[in-house]
């Protein structure tokens, strides 16, 4: 009974940071899919205080494709501003994986096409933002998720 | 419809701003309690890139008894690791206030004793983490809200 946060290729390290917290604390799995706009090791996952990231069920990609090649078979769920869908209706279900793109752009358009069926978006209500934080995105759909499944 | 997200004494500046980007696009309404852990300005607003800054409705008070003193006919909602309830099952309903403490160490003892009847948290599955990061945690909880309101 748990659920998977897919980050594909993530930039910014605070943001991975608090997501590795929120899998921890949801009891989730992670997969990040590189490349990253920055580098996790040891010393700077210290210096971060992410003294948590040990404890993690996390794994790593090389890249796109090598993430679908292994999980073809998985039930997806896609996150992005171009969704029609509500992540209210999204139809969670465990070990389900709930896909997140890149901050400053999103998923890849070849992404967005080939899983038109599955893509959900968070409800935004003001014409003055774009997005939500990356972070906070994953939070509201996984704890959603936790309730359903 | 909408919601209320009140920050008592935020510590964290980056956490304050991705409240603001979520209040704006969930369409809530934010109040800040002072002292916080840095200073709102202009130019620090706009060196953050937190040009939406000016679209937020949002209510500053000088203190934690301004607050209360002001808003003492509201309904409220207290968010702690000290709850017993999960946040799912808050009696969500519009205008309501939903209320946080800062980063560090929550809300203050003496507002959890006197509003026990009203607290909640977020379920947490692991024991590695003792919280969610401040922003995370309003997300998820102010996008339940929406759903039920």
């Amino acid at each position: 009974m748990s659920l998977n946060i897919v980050l594909i290729e993530p930039e910014i390290p605070n943001n991975t940071g608090n997501i590795g917290r929120l899998a921890l604390a949801s009891g989730s799995h992670l997969h990040l899919v590189k490349p990253f706009g920055f580098k996790i090791d040891d010393t700077r996952l210290k210096r971060a205080g992410l003294d948590y990231w040990q404890h993690l069920s996390i794994t790593y990609y090389e890249n796109i494709d090598e993430f679908f090649s292994i999980n073809k078979d998985k039930n997806m769920a896609f996150l992005s501003s171009h969704g029609t869908t509500n992540h209210w209706d999204i139809p969670f279900e465990s070990d389900m994986f709930l896909i997140f793109g890149k901050e400053s752009v999103g998923l890849p358009k070849t992404i967005i096409e080939k899983h038109s069926d599955k893509l959900f978006k968070i409800p935004l209500y003001s014409k003055h933002v774009r997005s939500l934080n990356l972070a906070n995105a994953v939070s509201i759909v996984i704890y959603e998720g936790l309730k359903n499944i």
